[in-house]
């Protein structure tokens, strides 16, 4: 049994952003020599998550819109007392950070409009993303 | 270690619907063979995804509402310049085409009222789930 | 490889709390003598769930808030002839009842501002968390 890591940086340039990272992600599973398993996506931060889907521009902004909408930034949350991003951890803590995939026959598993992405709530940063290749 | 793949086909009829597909899954994880691990139940598509709950008719029909008002079909969304169905893509990506269980002593590990659903958002179609048991 | 289980219980004392479980779960991955692997941590349960985010009581606040406003418990909902408790089924389904960690170097993987909550929903009440651990 394999456990392979693999760890990259990601710049993000507006406050709400998705990062498309389905390459990275990919060649990650190539370098790890998994034939069968798993591959976690997981990013370290509470302000920002990971979620699949269509890499198409229209569909990208819909998702920046549905997150403002649902997680306002103005919402009178108490956490901006402290520090001005309360939306940001809403929308992290319910979207998540993690995403697992199968491995199969030395790939990802997913579907022809299945894109991986970082998805930035509390930007511009640099972010992590934390890639695990675990199988055999 | 073991890693053990089944994919099955389930055909919808409506545009959001769930399908209770607890026993499908079940019974990949007992012809996997696999004691203790793992079971990921994961829908190759970006306008299905994969839940977790009771299978009452009320609620189910609860589920359904919410999702449609959560995200509306009429969102006036960009997307649906492109292809008419941006809340089913919404709805895909912040519910999640994969879900995890634990396998243990042979069987997966789930509450009483935790059934397995795949969730249709664009619908009527035929669409995949992807089994995958590992461990040992 | 190793796949280790462990079960605790948590008490809850209101409807809609959170529970900063992250010492727990760190104590099982440290009992586990995984070294390299991945974590589960699973509420075998369709009212509650298990989110990631800061331990920061306004934001916990926030939290119950957003929970409460976008699964309102008065919201005509079916389920609710049957047992008066359909937002907290919503929320779970939505929610999850799942979240995936790496393991690496005998330890959880996670952020700064990450720790680990059991949502209760429909308390209070008595409910388990499943900790696997699964690695070499």
């Amino acid at each position: 049994m394999r456990v392979y890591f693999d760890t990259f940086e990601v710049s993000t340039s507006k406050r709400v952003e998705l990062i498309n990272i389905t390459e990275r992600v990919e060649e990650v599973v190539e370098k790890s020599g998994v034939k069968d398993g798993i591959c976690l996506v997981f990013a370290p931060h509470a302000t920002a998550a990971v979620i699949v889907n269509e890499d198409e521009r229209g569909l990208k902004e819909d998702i920046v819109r549905w997150l403002e909408q649902s997680f306002p930034r103005d919402g009178g949350w108490r956490h901006n007392l402290v520090d001005d991003n309360a939306s940001a951890h809403l929308a992290s803590a319910f979207t998540s950070s993690c995403r697992v995939f199968p491995v199969k026959g030395g790939g990802l598993v997913r579907g022809t409009w299945q894109s991986i992405f970082l998805v930035e709530m509390d930007g511009p940063r640099k972010r992590r993303v934390v890639v695990e290749v675990l199988g055999i």
